[in-house]
C-alpha cells in the first residue's frame, strides 16, 4: 500500500504512523518528495488488514491511502494466461466458434419454447435461453412458470439437442435448477447475492455471470472469484448494460467490457444485446458491434410473437428478425475471424 | 396508457392498432392533435398487459407507449394517508422521537460488542446495529462470526435493553436471524433479490430495506411492496447512497429521499451516512442534514476502535465521535420539532 | 401534453383545470380511466407554454404531465426522411465510405504535425485532427499553441491535400479557427455552450457536434437543432463516451447512439473511441465496433511518439499502431457495405 | 508519482523503465514488494509532465501510474487555511450569516422582477437573483430579455438595496454584465468553459460557480482555481444537483458538498435546492438540510406567479411559499449557530 501525508508534519507523527504501520504488518518504506512525503508499506495486502484504517487514526497527518495490488486472483489474466473455455453439449464457448445462445425471456408454453427452439436452432443458434423463475420488480408481475418451465426446458433440450441456460434466482433452487439445465445464468440483480454465487458455484454446472446494474469491472471481476474460489473453473461474464443517466434506451451497453475482459481475465465474455437496449431494433446494431470487438458468445432475446409475450415484450425479436440477423452477423463473424 | 403514433399514418394503420389495443383488455380513446394522434388506452394497468408491446408489433406507427398508473399500492401514501410506524421494543419509529441506531459495521468480539452497546446506549442510542453475516466484495474478506455474532447481539440486548437490528443475507437464515433480531435488514446489494425479501416479510418482524446502489425512487418503492404484499405491515426505507460517477465519496447520499418517500409512501424514512459517505470525518453533517430534513431514525456505524475494525474501517465513528455527534444533533432535532 | 389527475378529486377542482388548460391556450380533451382520469390537452406543444406548471398550480389534483412531442424539429429524421451528407475536400461524410479522421491530441511542433499528417495519409486517413486551442481541466496544463497550431494544421493540409478538423473553444475565436479549418468541432465540455454553438454555425463551416460527458441523446440532438435553425446544414454528431459510475474507462463508449442517432436523425455519425476509453489498448476494439454498427467516421488521436505527448499521452496511437489499425479495420468495413 | 510494475519483468526492462522516468525529469526510488515492485517518482508533479505516458511507452511492464498531488493549489485548504469571505454590498457571504438569494428563473418584466424583489427581501433575503441572459435546452425556448434584464435587476437593486447576481452566458458579454451585476453566476452548463471562466474572474466581479452535471469535485475545485489563478478572490462554489440515474427528481442535490467543499477549500459554499430538485414541493426539507450542514448561502427561485413563468415553472417558489420557508429556516439557522 502507498501511505501519502499530508504536508508539514513533525517527526513525533510520522514515527506514531510508521509503529502503526508496522503493527499492523507491513514494513514502512519511506520515500520523501518534493510535495509529499510517500510511505511504501510492504506487505501481502491480501493476506493482511488494510491500512485505510490509517485515515481514521490519523486524520490530521493522512492525506490518503492506495492499495497497488488487485483483489482479484483465481479469475485474473496473471492466474491463467491462455483463454479458459467452457464446454456444453459439445459445443466451446471461448473457443473460435462465436456461439448463439436464444430464446424466450420466459418459457411461457410448450407451444411457445418449442417452436421458438427449432427456430433458433434452424437459423444457427447453439444454445437455448428461457426463464422458467423470473425476477420481477413489481410482485405483481408475471414471475415464470418454476418447476414446469424447467421441465420444458429439458424437452426442448430433448427435441432439438440445444443445450440449455436458464437463471437462478434462490439459493433453494440450485439443486434443482442444476438438475434441468446445462448453464446457470446469475442475474443482474443478483451479481452481488454472494450466497446465491456461492451456490450456483457448488452445483458444478457452468455459470453465466451477468454484469450487475452499478458494478465495477474490478466489482464484477471479484463476484467471478467467487465462482472459481469455490472450485468451479467454468465461467463466462456476460454485459447486458449498465444503468446510467440516459433514459432513451433502458441501459447503456459497454461493449468496452469485452476487450477489458480479455485484457483482465481468461474466462469467456458474453454479449446480451436484449437487455442492454431494451429495444428489439437497436439489437441488430449491437450484436454486429459485439462480434465485431470479439465477443466469444452472443445472448439474444427471442419469441414466436413478441407481442404477446409475458415480459419484456419491447425487446424481444421475432423468429424472423433472428434469421435475418444470424445472416447480417456473418460476415462480421468472418472479419473477426471466428466461426 | 397512452399511446403515441407516429405522423402521416394512414387510417388502415390506425385501425390495426386500434383492435390489437382492445384484444389486449383495453378501451380504446383517440384524439387527434395537432403534431400527433393519440390514443388513451382505458383499463387497469395493474392487472392487464402492459401495451409496451405495441412498439414491437407496430414498429412503423407508435411512436411510444407511456403508462399512467404507479405500480405500487400498499406502501403508497394513497392506500394509507396517514404514516405508519414501526415499534420494536417500546421505541417507535416513524413517530416523534427520531430514532438512533449505532453500533459496530460487523460484530467481531463480545469485548468490542458490549462496549459499543453500553457506550451507545449512554450517549443516547435506542437500537444497536451489527453484522454477523457480512456480504464482501471479494471472497477473501471477513464474512463476519455467523451464528456466534447473533448469538453476541442477543447478550448484548439483555445487557442494554436495546433493540437489535442485524442483515438478512441468505433465505436459509431467515428464521435464524429473526430468533435473534429485533429488525431484518436487508442490505444495498440484496435490495432486488426479491426471494430474500419475501422470505424476511414472512417472518413477521420489520424489515428496513436499503435502497440498492443504482435504484430508482420507483423501483425501491416496488421492493418494499413484496414486505408488505407479504403480509408484513413492518417496513422501512433507508437510504444509504447512490452510485454515482463522484469518486471522493464512496456513494452519494441522496437526503432528497427524506421528503420524496414521506410524500409517496406511508413508511418511515431511515439515513445512513456512515455507507453514504464512507468517511467518518463526513458523517456529523449528514447526521444534521438528515435530522433537519425529517428522517425519522439514522443509522450509524460505531466502533470502540475504528482502525482495528475487521471491515469498513475507514467510515466507522469511535465512540467519543458518536458521542460528540448525539451532543451536537439536539438542537437540529428540537428545530425539526421532534425528539 | 397528456394531464394525470390524482384520484378523488372533486368536480369543481376538475372544472378549474380544464380552464386553465384552456388559459393557456389548449383544447382539454377528458378521458375517464378506471384507476385515473387523464386530460389530454390538444395544441402545438412547441409553440405553446409547458403545461407542467399545473404541477404547482394544482399540487392537490395533478399528478403528472407528460408532454408528446419531441422538441427537435430541423435535425430529425422525419424533417429530412435521407441522410444528410457532409463534403469537405471531395470527401464525404455520411456516404458509402468510412472516413478516418487522425491526428495528434495537441499540435505541438511542425515536426510532430507533419511526420503524423504524412503518416495518417499513407495509411488511409483523409482528414487531419489537431487541436489548436485546448481545454484542460487545469490552469496550469497546456492550453495548446493556439495560432500557430492553426498555420501548422494549414500547412499540413496543404502538403498533404488531407482536410482539417480542429476544436473551437471561443465564440472570439470563431471566424479566426474558421479562417484555417475545413471542419470546426464543439467539443464535450461546451456541448452545450449555446453561444458559441451559434458562432460555430454562423461561420458556415461544418460542425461536429461532440456528447457532452452526461448530455441526454435528446439534449443531443437540441444541441444540433441549434446549428441547423442558424442556417448551417453541415452538422455531424460525435459520440466520444459519457461519465458513468465506472472508473476503469475514462468514459463509457457508448456505441448504441450508432443505431440511435440513424434513427432519429439524418446526421451522420462520427465515433471517437480515443476519448472515449482514454487507453489506447481499447481504441482498436472500439474502431472495430463502431465500423461493424454503422459509423460514418472515426476520429483517433495518433502520435509520432505517444509518450512525450503534451496531453493526453495515455490514449494516443502510435504511428505503427495506427497503419496496423486500419489494416485490422479493413474486412469489417467491407461486411458493412461500405468502403 | 507511484509507478507499480506488472509481475515477472526482466532487470533490462526494469533499467528502461527507471531511464524514462528520470528523462521525464524525476528522481525514481524503487521499492521491491512482496507481490509487486514499485516505484516512487520523485520531483514536482505540477511542474512536470505526467508520468500516465508509461503505460503508453511500457505497455507490457507497467500496470498503473498514481498521481499523489493534488492538482489545485489557490483553492485549497492548504494555500489558506482561514475561511475566504466574499463581500457585496455589505453582505457577507462565507460569515456568521446564511446569505439568501433568491428572484426569479428569468427577469420577464419590470411588475414581476420589481414585486418579487420587494417580497423576498421583506421576508429576509439580501440578494436578489434573476436571469437576463438563459441557456436553453432548445433553440426555441425563451432566452431572457438580455439587456432589457439587466437593466431592470439594476432598477430593483435601486429600490430596494438587495445586491443583485445573475448568470453570464458569452465571453462577449462580460464587461456588460459586470456593469450592472454585484456578483457573476457561472452556470452548470459552462463549469468547464474556460474561456468563460477567465473572462469572468478578469471583471474583478465575485463569482458564483455552479457545479457541473457530471463534475467531480476534483474538477470543479480546478475549475475554481482558473478564478483565483486569473486573480479574483471572491469564488464562490454553488452546488445544484448532479446528474444520476434518478428520473425522480430533475438532478440528485449533493449537499455532502457542504462539508466537503469546507474542508479541502476556504471558499464559501452556496447551495441552490431549485434546480437541485426540480420541484417546488422538495425546496423548503432541501434548505432546512443545507442549514443544518452548514451551507454558507441558499440561492432559491421565487416568482410571483409560477404558473405563469416563461422558464422553469415547476420550481419556483410563490412569494407565499418562499415567506413560510423564511420562517421555518429560523430554528434551523439558529441550531447551526449562525444568523
Amino acid at each position: 500500500m502507498i501511505i501519502v501525508l499530508k504536508p508539514k508534519i513533525s517527526k513525533r507523527e510520522e514515527t506514531a504512523i510508521l509503529r502503526e504501520i508496522k503493527r499492523l504488518g507491513y514494513r514502512p518504506h519511506l520515500m520523501r518528495g518534493v510535495a509529499r512525503t510517500v510511505i511504501g508499506a510492504i506487505g501481502d495486502e491480501l493476506s493482511h488488514q488494510t491500512l485505510e484504517t490509517l485515515l481514521t487514526t490519523f486524520p490530521e497527518t493522512v492525506e490518503s491511502v492506495m492499495p497497488i495490488q488487485k483483489r482479484h486472483k483465481l479469475v485474473s489474466r496473471e492466474a491463467h494466461p491462455a483463454n479458459s473455455t467452457v464446454t456444453v453439449r459439445g459445443q466451446v464457448i471461448g473457443g473460435k466458434k462465436v456461439q448463439i445462445m436464444a430464446g424466450p425471456c420466459s418459457v411461457e408454453s410448450e407451444e411457445q419454447l418449442l417452436t421458438t427452439a427449432a427456430a433458433v436452432k434452424a437459423a444457427g443458434a447453439t444454445i437455448l435461453r428461457g426463464g422458467a423463475f423470473k425476477p420481477r420488480t413489481s410482485p405483481y408481475e408475471f414471475q415464470g412458470l418454476g418447476v414446469k418451465g424447467l421441465k420444458l426446458l429439458a424437452k426442448a433440450r430433448a427435441e432439438t439437442g440445444l443445450a440449455v441456460i436458464t437463471e437462478l434466482l434462490s439459493e433453494d433452487h440450485a439443486e434443482l435448477v442444476a438438475e434441468y439445465t446445462d448453464i446457470i445464468q446469475i442475474g443482474a440483480r443478483n451479481s452481488q447475492n454472494f450466497q446465491l454465487l456461492i451456490a450456483a458455484a457448488k452445483t458444478g454446472k457452468p455459470v453465466l455471470l451477468k454484469r450487475g446494474l452499478s458494478m465495477r469491472i474490478e466489482e464484477w471481476l471479484l463476484a467471478g472469484e467467487y465462482i472459481l474460489a469455490n472450485d468451479n473453473p467454468n465461467l463466462m461474464f456476460c454485459e447486458r448494460g449498465i444503468r446510467t443517466f440516459e433514459t432513451y434506451t433502458r441501459n447503456t451497453l459497454d461493449l468496452s467490457t469485452i476487450p477489458i475482459i480479455k485484457k483482465e481475465s481468461h474466462a469467456p465474455i458474453v454479449i446480451d444485446p436484449s437487455q442492454g437496449a431494451g429495444r428489439a431494433d437497436l439489437v441488430m446494431a449491437m450484436c454486429k458491434g459485439a462480434v465485431a470487438m470479439g465477443a466469444d458468445a452472443l445472448l439474444i432475446e427471442v419469441h414466436p410473437n413478441p407481442a404477446k409475450a409475458l415480459s419484456d415484450a419491447a425487446q424481444q425479436l421475432s423468429l424472423e428478425m433472428f434469421a435475418r440477423l444470424m445472416t447480417e452477423l456473418k460476415p462480421f463473424i468472418a472479419a473477426a475471424g471466428r466461426e
